[in-house]
């Protein structure tokens, strides 16, 4: 690492998220590694030094919101005991990841499996969902949601809902993760209404 | 129209329709009037016999998606006389949309406003989120919803939920737009938890 052109050098954290920037804004297929030695000042054999190939800096982007998202559904599964902890736990654990790695994760949400590289990462999204709407059927088994809830129309709108952070999320705008968390979570268990409202509902 | 190619002759409306399936799978600006001609087996002049130009059949389209979500919404307040009423009726509307327009509102969540066209849908999008979020507003002050809701959020939650509908919502899978819509109001009013667990919570 030798460059000196009067910005700061950039380690292989740093590459990739300028990289990850760029593909966010242009397009994966449409950022040459040419566009992104520019932005970075550096030239591609720098970036090469790095990473082999603007494939594998895809990679390492999407395994990294893939394996924020699947720790969280982790940590969620190891500490809570009941479905309905357990589910609670991982939407908040999502919304903290979307708001932590939002570029990585709207990058993930993006992919189309055009490639070995995003048909993995499509894959490892699949098998979240599944363990996301096997977690809600669960929920609704042990008799903590609605019997006529559908399991998989619920995991697909509460990660519509989740997911939709990397469309609208702006750090600036000063909602915490905690904050959108605790709305998330209303409104998948108890909803808005005032809670005295609840039992007028189901007369 | 005396276009005899063993394919069956375009209206403006099957000709809106291909198009618009050609800009969802391609994106909009990789999609020359050339490649909308063959798809359609039509010559390129006998498709400017119905649209100005290819920007003129993207108004056309994000007008109809837009149009369909306005008039959804101008129905519910039109109707219904208290907020929380008027906000169910909006939901259920917009499910509606999503479901029947599918394609259409699919490429109008994709504009980024790069055009004048864009822009203008861009606008009419924000000028609607604009009077949703004054519904939930609504809805809060006059006692419907919770007090510590964040009318804002609560907005871009709901809506991000229901626009999830043209990420993964395929009319083959069997459901339809009203068990979605049955869904997305039961998670925005009281949730999916079952109503006789709901005043534990409050403890």
């Amino acid at each position: 690492m030798t460059e000196r052109r009067g910005r700061p050098g950039y380690d292989r954290e740093g590459i990739l998220k300028v990289a990850v920037d760029a593909f966010n804004e242009h397009g994966y297929d449409a950022t040459p590694m040419g566009l992104l030695a520019d932005r970075l000042g550096l030239s591609k054999s720098a970036i090469y030094h790095h990473f082999d190939s603007k494939d594998q800096i895809l990679e390492v982007a999407l395994d990294r919101a893939m394996s924020a998202l699947e720790a969280a559904r982790d940590t969620a599964l190891d500490r809570e005991q009941t479905a309905e902890a357990r589910l609670v736990a991982v939407l908040r654990g999502a919304v903290r990841v979307l708001v932590a790695e939002l570029p990585y994760v709207t990058l993930l949400l993006r992919v189309r499996g055009n490639t070995d590289v995003e048909r993995n990462a499509v894959k490892r999204r699949r098998a979240f969902d599944r363990t996301m709407q096997q977690l809600v059927t669960a929920a609704r088994d042990e008799g903590s949601l609605r019997e006529d809830v559908d399991p998989g129309l619920v995991e697909r709108l509460l990660f519509g809902m989740i997911n939709s952070i990397a469309e609208w999320y702006r750090p600036q705008h000063g909602d915490t993760a905690d904050v959108i968390a605790d709305h998330v979570v209303s409104l998948a268990t108890t909803g808005l209404f005032k809670p005295e409202r609840i039992p007028a509902l189901g007369s």
